[in-house]
């Protein structure tokens, strides 16, 4: 008769059962070498997510009409990356066999790597699109290989050669440049040739990972790793939209961290572009 | 299978029907004359109360052994202050009814008033032990009837002389003071005389109003009017610690502030509070 | 022979009686359903406005060869925002009486519908130009009809159809648009048409309301509302240039919540476009 | 007919004509050798005023019942520290001449050595009450005579021994104490032996010189040089009131720095204060 | 000819050869669970450090008659708690060989399990004193066994019962301090028998670990696990004077966690306290 | 053996002897007028440093490759610019002397008056680009000769006509603007004619001097005096590019203000601006 107290993403009223999209948090950030929080980032855009609309003028879509559930936060290990990456596969895997999207809210960057296992298992064929303002493909970071500044080389040993396509990379070490260009296919600082990158990947399975500090650091403060001379919003945005013809079984924001986010501009950020996503491909 | 994403105090795992007692938070602010922000209260505490124990070292006992249910926050009508307190009303008469006790969190203190209305109704000889910096004993405030500054004004409209005993009061007009001399017990600064008012109440019903400035600043800064010159923590929960033998058959917490409380410092205040008022009667 | 304490926006040194100009601050949030804090707007605006200079490099004038009177905040009612607006409205109409252009400082943006109140009574064929983040267009917010998220539409109420012209408009929920296709001019995102809008308005008598959130996040993060995508202080100050061969009447800026504004930037956006806006009309 | 926007401290509402007391600031902060930002301190004070009552519960008085006169904020030449303190005697000395108590808000503390001249002329038998966390006895301070760390000891340098009796010391360098020993009354840590002085001192005209940083930082961060174990407000409290009988010709607050007092608590103590101190003295 | 920016604690202008004692940081928080930073504590207290004296009104020494050498941070393994410990161990056990004695500046508690390893090879009859707000006796903490809610526990380990002493404990669960009963001695919430415990201890070598949480959070708000009810400064401060006698070989003070210390009140409060721990014993 | 806690820009690792460029500090912010905090600006970069790479995408080059020296922080006389600018000249006549390049973080922008004064003992034919908000022509800045309000005005008088070059002047009064037509090149709000500059340049010895806060307070929040309206991270980063040619045989970087930068972002702006300079001239 009286309800639980329940916090969901806004529009996020699905029942499980019925949804076709679920929403789940990964508060993890233990290998975060600089400033740690993102672990609070899953939690802040479902809580600040009232502050925006249900309605895109964007898209003139709304997330009224979708059918999408939000599972909550992971309760995920610490202390042990290896044991939180196995619980963060777990749930996508069975997301995934009930037939639903998956959607992972960071955290930090490294979640994208157990996602990552759990679909390539479903879609042998998948291929990343990837935006960032770092290259993260470092094969360790100070001996680590479990680190977010080696996520995209990981997943690199999943899916080989010319699966992944990065766009916005501000960012890295000289060796990570020199190996990428042979590995993967890297877009420094902008999304120029994304339109060709989206002719050509077709009606591949694609999985979306955006680290959300390919933002300008002026329009997206709250991170840990804060990269000037990021995209705008609008460009981000634009992106996206080109994405929607794409097969896209799987995505997700990542690196948010509301510790340096004072004004609360990065979390509204990251909830307009959580509305965005969901509405470009909740329709399919 | 999949459960929504649930948040709730800690330990308030209980469901509905088992409940003893029931939480829900009053998300209230509109008229608070100065600094406004209350209105974010009740969910800071339900979401940094992970980082406080179940256990309590002060009463050895443990959340886990109680049965609460946390109902989350009412969604208040806004801009009109009497709608509500209507809301209020109901939802504390709803609880009543099932012989739960009603434990609110605020928003701002006129909330008070409405849990005062449901309260007065089933105990017509309900007693009011209010802890606060602010006497609250204005006919008006600026015009206006419904105001925080005005809240035990008309909760003693409800209940007549002799039924409300102020303690902490350190602020406030003149007349104030003057009126109050007349129709209720305060006690200034401190808890002097706690003692004698908890024995002559003896086994009446009693309602529990703690506005959390009556804590010094210096431990509860997030508030809308800091009072300089406020109880500690040792003492507010010594003072809590003699009401138990009383007849409690509702209590709220009120005034907490998130956006004044960068460290996070006076929402572990409120949620060590609220776990210590829960043991304090939920083995009665 | 020895001054009390003054404090006016830079360079608003004339006397009432002198007076072409006249400033006042209507420090009202009372409606504001996420995040209040526009009631310390317009103090913030007075108080920062020392670190701007009086001359403008863009319009090579200065604010010291204007006549400007800043006759402070109003002391407006709280609780009902009926009376506040009746305040505001009075305001405005002695300040039209008197043959000066009212400015008016909020505030949340429901104290424009006060102010448009006023104009319409002397300007019967008075038309708006709106920029702003939200439409601002629904008939009731939450069931109350005077709420900021109606204040276009209540506006419309006086002046009907063809009369409102809003710019930059990013949110709002689809009825919204809609309606508004119907009985207002709205151009989405930017400031596309602005000057056939100019053209079209001729000498008619036009009240320029500025909510600050049209402003990109990144440069106004203090306010309740932060709606990425927003434009960048160079196009609207650019639009507003636009706007100087208006006849125009009366001009507010609202909307800035100084407690988001950490860095103290949004308020010295504030004040820049203040002074740039007085300097637009101080000489006609 | 319209007034322009004055801001004063709360109750200050007397014209200067019939004002008793005579509030203004010194805005300076120039040889702060650690933070920064005393100069905002008497601003946020005069602007946080109205968060706090004009009635005082402790001492049963009222500032409505006074005659205060606020001047606002002086002018200060930059850069040039010699210049500034000349100003503030010369305001000083104007408030002296026309028999008033001049009350004068910081900036840092060596704005006291400008009105310690001033007052000296007038009351060549001068003692002062020094309530403080630091010394302030130092003969210069990385070369600089005029410097906040020295202020004590420039005063004494106008009123010679046995005239200065310091209270709550808890930090200086080791020269400062030794020295002290034969040239000042130094109480450490706290208020001891207080009665006593406050006896000594009879009928003597008293200058009270009230560094904020006397305060816990618990209670008074909001300050450049932040000293763990100091008083609490209710300790500074009582030994205002024990000063209440002395014959007071002058006082002021400093030290406050608004920019490290995020959550508004340490200025509404320095509010708080004020009140206390004028009514204090406002009726002998 | 011209020296590297060399940056240490006030006062620690040692050589390594001549030092008696040797400061070095140990910046790891990887097993915090709730809001992780006090990776960056140690540096804070080096950076804040010129805003204290040398010398110590309260024990009448300086800093400046000691011989300490600061030696920075170590540069821990990421992601390995067991990693990061050996490098602790090791940097402490080379101290401990040049006849120097280890202080360590935190980080999270953990880092105090690798000192204890070391010195408890060198002093087989170690003995801790434990000031803090937890207790810190879990077996382990959501399965980790290296964790700072567990780092007491594995003290023990490498001790044995009867040779850890805590004060100030307001923090546990259940298991925790009934496991504690039996083996260690646990003081909650305050400081007393203490004078019997330094008895007791007599002459045997002590490390002295101290989680500046144990203040209250009043005072010290930059942490990341607030604990309402804590000790005062002048309390700890009269605490640890009462171990002056005592055979101190090592100390420590962690968690630290600047990002929640808005004010530097926090650190400016770790910086005394260092200062006069190093006062105590560094005349032995 | 072991080291002293040594903390440099990242990257900065050469001997003084081998180095080919060195850093300084000049933390000096006496005469800022509006909201001091400078300070602390070359503190706050080189210890966020460590948060960027040393390797830079847009030039290809690295840090590692480069022989740069960090001096740290001059330690300058307070209350006294005049000395502390003959501090800082020494400083970088020693520099100049070993041959080396001299690299000065400040500190408000008066600092740069100090270098001047060294280069142009060195260099006679010195011109001087300037990128700054602010034209900095005053003569006397309220009665002050040595103000950061005057410092290009001073340098003029070292230099005399056209040999100063603005860019992104968008703040100054009337006068400044006036007298700058007939003295320096004054290049409004962005970087138009930059080319031209460069060429006409042709293989004079050069000092660029960055007032950091020509950056949009977007990007830059953390400054004393924020101007909107300012250009890119992209554009700076462009503009410094095309300076690769001319024979810089010194620059500055100043006005970052920490106090004001909540979130970090500003001072990983100038860190990153930091890198790519010195990377522009390193191989030189």
């Amino acid at each position: 008769m009286m309800n639980k107290n329940v916090e969901t993403f806004i529009g996020a009223d699905s029942t499980y059962e019925d949804a076709k999209m679920v929403i789940f948090g990964a508060p993890f950030d233990a290998t975060t070498s600089f400033r740690p929080g993102t672990r609070f980032g899953s939690k802040a855009i479902r809580s600040d997510s009232f502050g925006i609309e249900t309605y895109s003028p964007y898209q003139d879509l709304d997330l009224l009409d979708t059918a999408v559930f939000d599972a909550g936060d992971l309760e995920l290990a610490f202390g042990s990356p290896e044991k939180a990456l196995a619980q963060i596969e777990e749930m996508t895997t069975e997301i995934l066999r009930h037939g639903k999207m998956p959607i992972m809210l960071g955290g930090e960057h490294l979640v994208s790597l157990a996602m990552a296992r759990a679909l390539v298992k479903q879609y042998p064929d998948l291929a990343i699109v990837h935006f960032d303002a770092h290259a993260d493909l470092r094969d360790d970071y100070l001996g680590e290989k479990l680190s977010h500044a080696c996520v995209m080389r990981r997943i690199w040993e999943l899916v080989g050669d010319d699966r992944i396509f990065q766009f916005g990379i501000r960012s890295g070490d000289r060796t990570e440049f020199v190996w990428g260009k042979d590995h993967v296919q890297t877009q420094k600082f902008n999304f120029d040739h994304l339109t060709e990158t989206v002719q050509a990947l077709g009606n591949r399975p694609i999985y979306v990972t955006l680290d959300l500090d390919i933002l300008d650091p002026s329009i997206f403060p709250g991170t840990g790793t804060p990269e000037a001379g990021g995209v705008t919003f609008n460009e981000i945005l634009a992106a996206l939209m080109h994405l929607k013809p794409l097969h896209v079984v799987a995505f997700d924001l990542n690196e948010l961290s509301p510790v340096y986010d004072q004004s609360g501009v990065s979390t509204a950020v990251a909830c307009k572009l959580l509305r965005e996503m969901i509405l470009l491909w909740a329709f399919h």
